[in-house]
């Protein structure tokens, strides 16, 4: 199971509703950030998700509104007194430009940080969930991010324990920490283990087969969608999508979800956007800044 | 008369409910904004105030809460289809960084920006007002800023122009456009110029006699006061104000009123650092983000 919280689902500019782009993903306690729009770190803060969770932030091109909240976030965490480590993965040039910034403004990290420069197949790991880069198309270097939660332990089942003449307390929890106790091994009273949930995360993107690949049969698309599929000629020549290009990718790839971000302020509300994507693939939605969404195996649903 | 809208009040990290330092200062229509913390752009978007109205922005240290929200802002001004010059005021190293930032972020501006090196006495005119730099004393290389409303032209008599023989409309306009009407002089039917207002605003500073010059008798000095009075070690060891040294200066310099902010958030709630401040200095605010204040020669009130 994993939840998606809409810090930020603008374009270009903020809006009075809507926020630069930045989505929070939480696998167990851990939590991936996508994107870090200006004002993220204070997006957050009056989120029920902490930004001392994170463990890895993935930036997809370094357009003024993926990328200039990154710099103030990195110095909260340390000012509040972070000391793990953080992964951070973004294009060639985030690096010099994060140097760059911290030593005119005298940032004080703090704390370990992975600068990983993002390749198409990149993969990083983490304890619960590793993140892949893919290449897109846009008219800055970028990549999109695919999620994949790692698989889970199997279901235990405490009545054929006890059966088995074990009681519950610590024979319970060896069991389902792999050791063997009084004869009974794992594998009679534990269920096969439960696949993880995957997403993918698109950043700006004309439609692309790298784009697909990464998509196939994932539990949630997060997609651009600058524009409404009237303007598709404004959304190919500055290399974005239109919401139907969006609906037509989940709806193509077998995609389970589909969440709808990164809307341009010139929409006055959502409504068109959200309406002609769904009349390609059903289930879409086009989320409000702070939104949330709990995705598993077997439902999609707002928390 | 000059209006003082406080877009951010908070002090190194944003808060549920202050801002990075931001305030935006209008005379007539035109306005100057002191600092430009992470988010400014949003906070102004949501205020009656606009961003295309901007004159000049006066960046007082490059610490980041003060700065990181500029490239955003400047960027977004662009994207609005702002053509009107723009100056820009801060320490060296701003220029370098903002070229930084924009070469790797492609920040598409498309204006003129009139990038100033502060120094001590450096002056800016505007069309009603200017703003003069003065050196403080921070952790990095910091300068406060003192604007200077011009003299406004005096009331019109307008009684006295009908008993000399004119009638309201075309005459009245020339009077006032400084043209002499059918023998009447504008010295005939207008009083004299009536002086502007001025505020001083000190940026991050320990108390220091740049600032205490500065702020001699103007009408409204806008002071950080990142500390309380019994944390005043604290405050000395990072160079800092404690809201009893901003409201001592106030009194010593003869200032009409005293705005307090960047006010840590180590303080749940403004209330200790106002009544402090107010035992030295009676007319002492402590503003909330977002509040607006008018000042004029006869009041200062928040609107």
């Amino acid at each position: 199971m994993i939840e998606i919280l809409f810090l930020g689902t603008g374009a270009s500019i903020p809006s009075r509703e809507r926020a630069m782009p930045c989505v929070a993903v939480r696998c167990g306690t851990d939590i991936a950030l996508f994107d870090c729009g200006e004002g993220s770190q204070r997006q957050m803060m009056v989120s029920p998700f902490s930004f001392m969770k994170i463990k890895g932030i993935f930036i997809t091109h370094m357009h003024g509104d993926h990328f200039l909240g990154l710099p103030g976030l990195l110095q909260t965490m340390g000012l509040s007194g972070r000391k793990d480590k953080l992964t951070v993965c973004g294009p060639k040039g985030m690096s010099a430009a994060l140097d760059s910034i911290f030593s005119v403004c005298e940032g004080n990290i703090g704390y370990e940080l992975d600068i990983r420069e993002a390749e198409h197949g990149l993969s990083v790991e983490f304890g619960g969930f590793s993140v892949s880069a893919f290449r897109t198309d846009h008219t800055a270097e970028s990549f999109g991010y695919k999620l994949s939660e790692k698989e889970t332990r199997g279901r235990f089942n405490k009545e054929k324990a006890i059966k088995l003449g074990l009681s519950p307390g610590p024979d319970f929890s060896k069991l389902q920490n792999s050791e063997t106790v009084k004869g009974v091994t794992p594998e009679m009273v534990m269920g096969p283990p439960r696949p993880g949930c995957n997403l993918v995360y698109s950043g700006d993107t004309s439609p692309c087969g790298e784009l697909s690949d990464a998509a196939a049969g994932v539990d949630a698309l997060i997609h651009e969608s600058t524009f409404s599929d009237r303007e598709s000629g404004l959304a190919a020549d500055h290399k974005h999508s239109t919401s139907v290009q969006a609906a037509e990718t989940a709806k193509a790839c077998g995609c389970r979800a589909l969440f709808l971000i990164h809307i341009s302020n010139r929409y006055d509300n959502k409504g068109e956007i959200e309406e002609e994507a769904k009349a390609v693939f059903g289930n879409t939605f086009a989320p409000d800044d702070m939104d949330m969404y709990k995705v598993s195996k077997d439902s999609v649903r707002r928390v």
